[in-house]
């Protein structure tokens, strides 16, 4: 038997590291998430592969994983020119580990974040935030003029999501003009993300909602250039839709994040042919152990509510046909177990529902490969909310 | 405007805290969980008051709040004998904190916990774990002679939740007779938690489930009974039924949680008189800011599932009738204000839909009471889900 720490009294930040480097898969304390090293390896270099065929640049989405290590791995290795993600706090994360170029694809009003957003590029580090609102510039110009400092700026267009974003055309013209007059900040570009069409399940539904998409991107650059304002990039798409976003001509680079883990939900996506999308593979898991099986036909594992998000569906079960995830609560999982397979301590790869909210639960993932632990990432963000 | 830092290289842990004493509600930087302390304070001596009516012992729920701080305020001002978990992590926690009786409610299987459950009461801490496999009576006993320690030991009767839990009458006696016999444990008692029945919206529904669980318990101590084995505790219940068990004269301990902070869901449970539950109000809140007003009619705020777990429905919007928070993803929630009501950076307090989980995504807790901030407790057991 391993144990992770000897002494009694050596309770400690740190001592409830899920595993180390050399343990066996079936040693890893559980629950907690496992990622299959070679093939998150081979998703995030076949999406290099894709957007460099495609001509697009790709700026991995950062708030999936919330890792400084994974983000690095991918612009060392899978062709990001830098990582997008969510909130300033996240952004102080990315930078403080490394990431010189970072889009928080967001708006950020509130005083207190704009003032640390606006001290951010002191670090050395490219900065670039959305707007949908006129007040915003003004708030924004101020902050960095106060400290010296400069941000690009994104016109946020709603276009479908019905969430964030300002309406395309005129509107959003208006407030680029704005963002190019207003010191400090420079005009960037158009944040034109759908992320609701990213889970239709049929590919001519995504279609159809990027299709659309695309026609207010291309109807706001094309005033935007009788304007006389330079439009350098449009960014938005995700691993649902950015075959689509990816050929328009329109947009020119991608945010893809979910490809580097892929999770359940994403797997009911279905291709062009009305498969699965099979480009990328399931990295990611919740690994789970079998921790009471009182009844037959129906085993209990240890990973509830506390290590996953439910609200894209339950777990699936990795490489299992015979047991399935039926029901979850706070720190249990229901297994039907028919033939009465499933031993005590047993481990078993769930593939989780969503894997974004997902990580955000958990300190660590645990690098596997060949069935051996090779490294432990912390989930470096994990929690960064503000 | 109220900075957190001053200094642009001051990046460090703890440097992400939402609030410090002193600032007022609408300054706390969000997302964040926010405790409204004299409703809090309210709840727990209810919940105090309630039991010694009752008279039975009460032996809070940790697995809600995670928090240290919530734990001791249990125990001194709110009549616990001690506190219940339900992770070896958890209870290492707490035993860390300063609470001295700990049980955990669930069964530890894996040889890596059950190792470090053995060695915890040599933290000067008493320690139940509960059992429901006549297997893990041997481990346990093995664990604790290794370290010289002892472990009380609940045998866990499958009540009516169909999770763990050995069958009610012969097997659960057949499982204390073995915890008796086993060197270093002790039989304290039995684990009849009916989860479920927690939930069920009316009270008759409620009333029924908790009835056939208390006959099941009624006919396993009447058994050990005959069988001259000492049943000192039968413990269980929650905040949804603990009214039903407390008057059993059957329970004499009593294992409630929610009733500290309540949730939107314990809040649609209905009492006897068919209203919704009163004694216990709603002390726990997310507070959230609104960051996006594009459209008229709906408002974005900042709190989505990166801040709250849905598994028991979207936050319920606190005090207001004229605004709703209708959908939620990974940083958003949307929420219809056809008035217009909402103004950018405007503070929302959302009831979450379900606490436990909802507590396992923060960091902090922010204590106000009078519009003030007063202090903040760190969610100590936050993510410890081994």
């Amino acid at each position: 038997m391993k144990r992770i720490r000897t002494e009694l009294d050596d309770f400690e930040i740190g001592f409830d590291i899920p595993a180390e480097p050399g343990m066996a898969e079936n040693e890893i304390q559980t629950p907690c998430l496992v990622v299959d090293l070679d093939v998150f390896e081979r998703n995030v270099k076949r999406m290099r592969d894709r957007c460099a065929e495609l001509g697009v640049r790709l700026r991995s989405h950062g708030k999936m994983h919330k890792s400084v290590d994974v983000a690095l791995y991918q612009i060392e290795h899978g062709g990001a020119i830098g990582i997008c993600c969510q909130k300033v706090s996240e952004a102080e994360v990315f930078a403080r580990g490394g990431v010189s170029d970072i889009l928080i694809t967001n708006e950020i009003r509130d005083p207190v974040k704009i003032d640390r957003l606006a001290r951010l590029p002191k670090l050395g580090v490219r900065v670039g935030v959305c707007v949908d609102d006129m007040a915003n510039v003004a708030e924004l110009s101020e902050a960095v003029i106060r400290h010296g400092s400069s941000l690009d700026v994104y016109v946020e267009i709603d276009c479908g999501q019905k969430r964030c974003g300002i309406a395309h055309g005129a509107p959003a013209v208006a407030l680029a003009k704005a963002v190019s007059a207003a010191p400090g900040l420079m005009f960037a570009g158009l944040q034109a993300y759908h992320g609701s069409a990213q889970h239709f399940r049929g590919f001519n539904e995504r279609k159809a909602a990027i299709d659309a998409a695309i026609s207010q991107v291309r109807e706001t650059l094309s005033m935007l250039e009788q304007e006389g304002i330079d439009c350098p990039i449009v960014t938005g798409a995700g691993t649902g839709s950015f075959e689509i976003e990816g050929s328009s001509g329109i947009y020119n680079e991608m945010q893809c994040g979910s490809y580097a883990f892929m999770d359940a939900d994403y797997k009911r996506v279905l291709a062009a042919d009305g498969k699965p999308l099979s480009m990328f593979e399931n990295a990611l898991f919740i690994l789970t152990s079998v921790m009471s099986h009182a009844k037959s036909g129906m085993a209990i594992c240890d990973a509830g509510l506390k290590s996953q998000s439910v609200d894209s569906g339950l777990p699936v079960i990795f490489g299992r046909d015979d047991v399935e995830y039926v029901k979850c609560s706070d720190e249990h999982g229901e297994i039907t177990d028919p033939d009465g397979a499933l031993a005590i301590n047993e481990r078993l790869r769930l593939v989780p529902g969503h894997c974004d909210p997902t990580c955000n639960v958990h300190d660590w993932f645990v690098g596997v490969r060949g069935g051996k632990v090779e490294k432990l990432w912390p989930v470096s963000a994990r929690g960064k909310v503000l």
